[in-house]
């Protein structure tokens, strides 16, 4: 590893529930190691696992952004149902579990940091990535809720290290990605997905994106419900 | 209308884009004048027509708040597709808006309050409101995102005005209705819908439900994206 | 009962899989004695409930055809997921299970009958049929598949049964129900659901619609995939 | 061209409505040359582009038919929505469009062929297809009606035209295909895409499958409506 790159840090998540597999740490160790190049810049991904459990998985995520001190942090999970990559654009501070985590944990209503802000938005280009995924081949779309499960714990966690205790500059966001081909039939039949090397290939101009653009773009986008 | 009797102040908003009538506002003319009971309160309801533009419908609603110091605000709002009635829970300082309003308004990536917080909480017990709607036979779940047009901008500047300006004690929030079964058929084929009649009954039992609960019920809920 | 009453048979299966009711029996049960008026004609309605079965349920509406000598008989089945009441227009000459029936039934690529046409179109007004549901103001749209499993079983096995043995100039067919709102919760979020009094006055107008029309109105329909 | 191999025809349509693009002529143009092999038997696609007209495209088909005498036929269609590719089981004797086809066309309630039987069942082993194209990567699953629209009038002509008029043992079908990625954004967000490359290794994957299956396969398949 050349120390004088600067990193990309990327996250992916264990499989969780009934699935063997969770495209979120395919992808990330995928990228792993590549060298992502926009604008003369330079940085190297390097891609962590993490569990799906609540604390947990943030608290990994602290101690790998203050290990690595990266330029920007891209956490990744997965979002059955949704027919793109889709970064998200807003934390809440809202721990709410319908169903336990890998680890039992089940919290209710709770805060994810208490006294903590209502929310954090994403510190990413979110627009320029969009862009940058669909002119890859890849269908994206933004996104304004990353539910209220360990991702959304995951990136809210992030994005309060960042702000309160994190390396200065470095900024962050998260992104659910879509079924893989293998996981899409279901009881009510096929569920959207995209294959794994679009995936990849997508989350790569994502991160190209970020390195781009320390400002977003203007685009169209919203959502009006 | 007798003052003795405290407010529970609903709005709905006037119909938007191509579409000739707007639940939202049906719902809220039909619980116009109802004196709603639970746990020995009483309220009576006022419903208000807002324009379905930026800046002016939130404007009015803090008039409407002002005028009325209602014991709680229910804003409602339509999101076709949905298929029941969702009481949102957070509303994010963001517009950001795919389409023209009905005034011609097109906000891009601005907050709806300089330097306010990212988000507000409702303060209605959305959890109870949920369980009231599906004991009267109405489909209901929570939502996390009021999306970045007009209805978000709506809740989240009555939140911020209750927060700052507003009456004491004043408790707020959103709930998106699904379209009438009028307004089904859609190019892709029928998109979800509810009858007006079972509409105004949920609508009514989440009012019960936020006079009978100060504070909101411990359900399971939440979402996992 | 009055025999000088013509009859409308409809049937509705019992409560499949995991599921404890089932809206067509309850729909059917509702209708039961009710007796149907349009253009000067009028009939009784019979209501019969079947088992969710490979080759029973068809026997009995065989034999109930015999017994009542309807006019008109209206298979009613339920079809998770759709978002308004279906009638079908076709039914095919396949069975083929993907799950086992409530008997433990569960063919694979069979016919339904050995030697049967490939299909049979229903004989029933389905377009007057939408139109009048509509008019009821509830959800409705024309389907093209009942799919290969007991209600498409039963739907062939009516219109061979009409076409080849049953009382001359009785007509048939099938409609698919959607959910109702209690059983609209599922895992990936709401359903599509619609109450059970619209379900009722929908089914109701159909009737009317079949009385009224012998043959099919002029209306636009079809699905382009 | 060499004449020692036999054929499989593969057609395409032109874009249909407001797209610019059509992922079937797309597929089709791809697999245009190339050899598929399977179990020792070769054969070499030929592809055919056809208009999305009511009766011009049979027709075309036909003639197509008669003179490249394949050993199969697979047309291939456009189904927005649709989560993968999905091999139609049954053509059905219908012809009634919601909108007009490119040609202005617009039948309702026509039959394809007067006096034809209702249905044609495909004669491609679409469960062989179906397993190719998982195995392959590719979302895949059957599909029980291919509408009423100009794909199931080509469908259903195809079929006619085999069972009546065309070469003794060639076989025919259809199989509908999933929007582009650059299809995807829709006024209600992303639809579902599969990237042209895995559209085109799914396809090859199917015409293996028919080459090396003669009779489909035994496996779990069918819908419950």
């Amino acid at each position: 590893m050349q120390h004088d790159l600067s990193t990309l840090l990327v996250t992916g998540f264990e499989p969780f529930g009934g699935d063997t597999v969770n495209p979120s740490e395919l992808v990330a160790a995928a990228l792993h190691g590549s060298v992502v190049e926009a604008r003369g810049r330079q940085a190297r991904v390097v891609a962590q696992r993490l569990p799906c459990a609540f604390g947990d998985a943030r608290a990994r995520l602290a101690a790998a952004v203050d290990e690595w001190r990266p330029v920007a942090v891209l956490a990744l999970g997965l979002a059955a149902g949704r027919a793109g990559l889709t970064p998200e654009r807003v934390a809440v501070n809202l721990a709410d579990a319908r169903i336990a985590d890998n680890a039992g944990g089940q919290p209710a209503d709770q805060p994810v940091v208490s006294q903590g802000p209502a929310a954090y938005f994403t510190t990413l280009p979110v627009k320029a990535m969009v862009a940058a995924m669909r002119a890859a081949g890849a269908p994206a779309e933004l996104s304004l809720s990353a539910g209220s499960f360990v991702c959304n714990e995951l990136f809210y966690g992030l994005m309060h290290h960042l702000a309160t205790a994190g390396p200065a500059a470095c900024r962050g966001g998260f992104m659910h990605l879509p079924l893989l081909p293998a996981q899409a039939a279901g009881p009510a039949g096929l569920r959207p997905s995209v294959a794994l090397d679009l995936q990849v290939a997508a989350a790569a101009a994502a991160l190209q994106a970020v390195l781009a653009h320390e400002h977003d773009i203007a685009a169209a986008g919203g959502s009006i419900a």
